[in-house]
């Protein structure tokens, strides 16, 4: 979902949730739920209960693969229903009411890279449709099949393939199998004392595969903000073979290729591997909150700030609706989360130039420790409990979304403006009630921001989806009538195919269905994201 | 070429030179062009004359334009002369034989996008190839038509498409039109405090248009190092449609639109405007020259400051043989070129903390001014001259090479190594006699470095072209088995295709075919680069 900076745990002792966020451990428990549902009025005083496998009625597999695939391949229900959706706020509610979508009728576990090839020349010849997976926290209907064109579906879960198989400490680069968890990935890297340094609030969740294929945000808020810049070379399998880059720093042979693959979401092939750049770890950081009176004082410090070539490792604003729920400040303020880090030079310098500058622009420095230390700590906290909270809201029947875009300076007033205004309009049309819009920059660069929408609102149970769904569509157009992306690290999906089908230049839509067409010829890749 | 920093001087009162570098008021007089053949062996004493259009003998223009596109095009001989080659060692030596390539048949100077439009229409309809013309100044023969599949050829020059038309000084952007040359560009900026800060070493002679195609390298050593990075949006027209984005700061929907063009050399359309990202014109400056014994010392210096986080400006290694050769050091010294700039913060303290790196790689900071400044200096205005100074070896049947690349760092040393052994040998085998092969590193990164070689041999007269293409596919064989790009911002153009092919994963090269169908399918734009 977003950027964060998360514990790298061990996570044998815990199990993942089949139908919402993250650890099952982890989830908010009835009582909770409740409480959380009563600060919304008008929802009901009960949880929806969580939803169990045997109670859904899967369906017999459509399909089997000839032996020599057998061992790579399951069709138990748990992983069946496991795979099915991934973790948007639909995908929870649809898992409570037990009405997931086609569920796949198998999940392959590749070893290697032949396995993938075997199992996709399978599909092709059977048209199976393929979904690749990885850490299953798509929040855009990325891993679920929706149609009927396909007799079959497989899901193609990549996590067996999870290790690092070299590292070039001198170039600081790593080949990396595209199947790697985050926490797995930095405990490799660890020894020889790097990192990706790529925190996506999924980070536990999420894999490099995943994260190249959606062109994921990560740790950064300036400079190096997607993933796709830390990327040295790929290794995609397509249907039509392995397409390998070479390494290296810098290019100008023709378009980029891995610029193709980077974003593709799975509909062109398979990320099996990378090499990806890496930092040192960091040893100097520093970090600071300020305060402003207004957003529109606090943005204007940060695009400055954002100018400046500074490059703030963290630059994190917070609208007062944001930060108070945050608990980041809770006298009004918006807040601006400020972190600088390097494995080189001491940070101090560019702190204290930041918040002078921020302070220049009617900013006022969080007192420490309880202030800025308080607030880094409140928002980060709460930044990864968000998701479970999330859950929590759900059983309740409450209505959660969360929508991020970008767009230039010019008109990042008028679009902060226009979304809250016309989202809490739809909120208020659609639940009849008030709802809250929140907003967050997550990152900014010298010629914008990407801001980040949270919506919560009052649902009524049984029709959580359509109030949703209704939500959504007006929040993205008006995205699209202020040509602000649909997305700007979540990733396309099927979920926002309105959105990006408006923002994708026509000659390109038309270059991107040849290029499926070419490496995709019985189309069995991840159908209806991005294409068809 | 490469980058560089050069003067923003109008044009008024000079010429363009038709068959070689530049100005013909710069271009070296008979008596300093014998004087620098007498530097290498063997040559013989006089050079071969200035070519003139008149001596050629042009056919006539096997096509014709209808009435409403006449005002648009002519046919008149110096322009087609002008228009048949770039600016390579190949085209001068080609121009100065007398043995151009197909000249075009005509040249187009389009007003608008629709102008654009309405050729690539008649085009179309016609067969007519279409080769886009920016400032003419490829060395990759990427603005040349080779081969007899089309019926006439049009050279569609885009300079009179020359206006910046819009500035956001908020998000410091500015919408351009493509056909725009460099000192033009930063003149209409000026007066809004910005630059664009894009200086290869044909800044004077070619275009924006032209470095997006290419994916030009620039003024910045580290970072931000080709135009690409500063590309927020393009205009695109192509045979099927104009291909528009959105301006956004950074997104994730799709694969990047914006990069499919860029790079794609006038083969997929034509680039008629972008939205650049502008910088504020910098205040703060400092530059340092430091000497090593050694080019692996340097390297390995280069190397840590590429990962310190430092990101000079500049910073340009010079072997032992380019810093002789450019007079940036005549004691047999490595040299390296370190610039800081800053329109916002003194720059000192980094230049500082960049020195003392390399001293503790083993460097010494050149005495000041006359060392420091003096290396500098020396350095840049040796690199402003060189394009001038290569015609005038190639009046005297010289032979002069500049191919450049980039790898990663664990694989350099045995690049540059191999690259000198293998070319100096090829040199020694082709000529009988043994040239200068010199090296420098202009882009670094984290990850690797781009290292740029000079070639200077005798050649012999009436045997020069051959002579050149047999060391040029030596070098680029080299390139190749080290895995090292064919070109890291000189651009594929048709000269680099054998390298290109061998790097290119044969599935991109599907895709891009597919591509090109898709969006060029009568195939005409500029034949033969990339693909085909």
């Amino acid at each position: 979902m977003d950027e964060g900076h998360p514990k790298e745990q061990p996570a044998e002792h815990r199990t993942r949730s089949w139908w919402g966020w993250g650890w099952c451990e982890e989830a908010l428990p009835d009582a909770e739920c409740a409480a959380l549902g009563a600060l919304l009025p008008g929802l009901p005083a009960d949880p929806l209960p969580v939803p169990r496998v045997a109670d859904l009625d899967l369906p017999v597999p459509a399909v089997t693969v000839p032996a020599p695939l057998a061992p790579l391949v399951t069709a138990d229900p748990a992983d069946r229903a496991a795979h099915a959706l991934g973790k948007a706020y639909r995908d929870v509610v649809r898992a409570l009411h037990r009405t997931p979508a086609r569920v796949p009728d198998l999940v392959a576990r590749p070893r290697s890279e032949q396995d993938v090839a075997d199992l996709l020349d399978w599909a092709g010849r059977t048209g199976t449709a393929v979904i690749p997976y990885g850490g299953g926290s798509s929040v855009v209907g990325g891993v679920e099949y929706r149609g009927e064109a396909h007799p079959a579906v497989l899901s193609l879960d990549l996590t067996r393939m999870d290790q690092v198989l070299e590292v070039d400490r001198v170039s600081r680069a790593a080949r990396v199998q595209g199947g790697v968890l985050g926490p797995h990935l930095e405990r490799q890297l660890r020894p020889h004392g790097l990192t990706l340094r790529h925190f996506p609030q999924s980070f536990e969740f999420s894999t490099l595969g995943g994260w190249l294929a959606t062109r994921a945000g990560g740790h950064y808020a300036t400079l190096h903000t997607h993933v796709d810049d830390f990327t040295e070379s790929l290794r995609v399998v397509t249907p039509i073979g392995v397409n390998s880059s070479w390494r290296l720093p810098g290019s100008g042979a023709g378009p980029s290729p891995d610029r193709l693959f980077l974003g593709s979401e799975g509909t062109l092939g398979v990320i099996t591997e990378a090499w990806m750049r890496l930092q040192d770890r960091p040893v100097h950081k520093a970090s600071a909150a300020v305060l402003f009176p207004s957003f529109e004082a606090a943005a204007e410090a940060v695009r400055v700030l954002a100018q400046s070539g500074l490059h703030p490792a963290n630059c994190r604003l917070l609208d007062r609706g944001e930060a108070a729920f945050s608990g980041a400040a809770a006298d009004g303020s918006t807040v601006l989360v400020l972190g600088f880090e390097s494995a080189h030079t001491p940070v101090g310098g560019s702190l204290a130039a930041a918040v002078s500058l921020a302070r220049d622009h009617g900013g006022r420095p969080a007192p420490e420790p309880a202030g800025a230390r308080g607030a880094v700590d409140s928002w980060r906290a709460a930044f990864l409990r968000m998701p479970y909270q999330r859950d929590a809201l759900a059983r309740m029947s409450g209505i959660v979304e969360t929508f991020e875009t970008a767009c230039t300076w010019d008109r990042l007033p008028a679009l902060y403006e226009a979304v809250r205004a016309e989202t809490a309009a739809a909120v208020k049309e659609v639940t009849g009630a008030e709802g809250l819009v929140n907003c967050r920059l997550t990152h900014v660069y010298p010629d914008g921001a990407a801001p980040y929408f949270t919506v919560i609102a009052a649902g009524r149970r049984g029709a959580e989806l359509r109030m949703w769904d209704e939500v959504k569509a007006a929040a993205m157009e008006v995205l699209g009538r202020h040509r602000a992306t649909v997305t700007h690290h979540h990733a396309v999906g099927r979920d926002h195919r309105p959105g990006y089908d408006r923002q994708r230049p026509e000659p390109f839509a038309r270059a991107l269905g040849a290029v499926k067409s070419a490496l995709d010829p019985q189309g069995v890749l991840n159908p209806g994201v991005l294409l068809g």
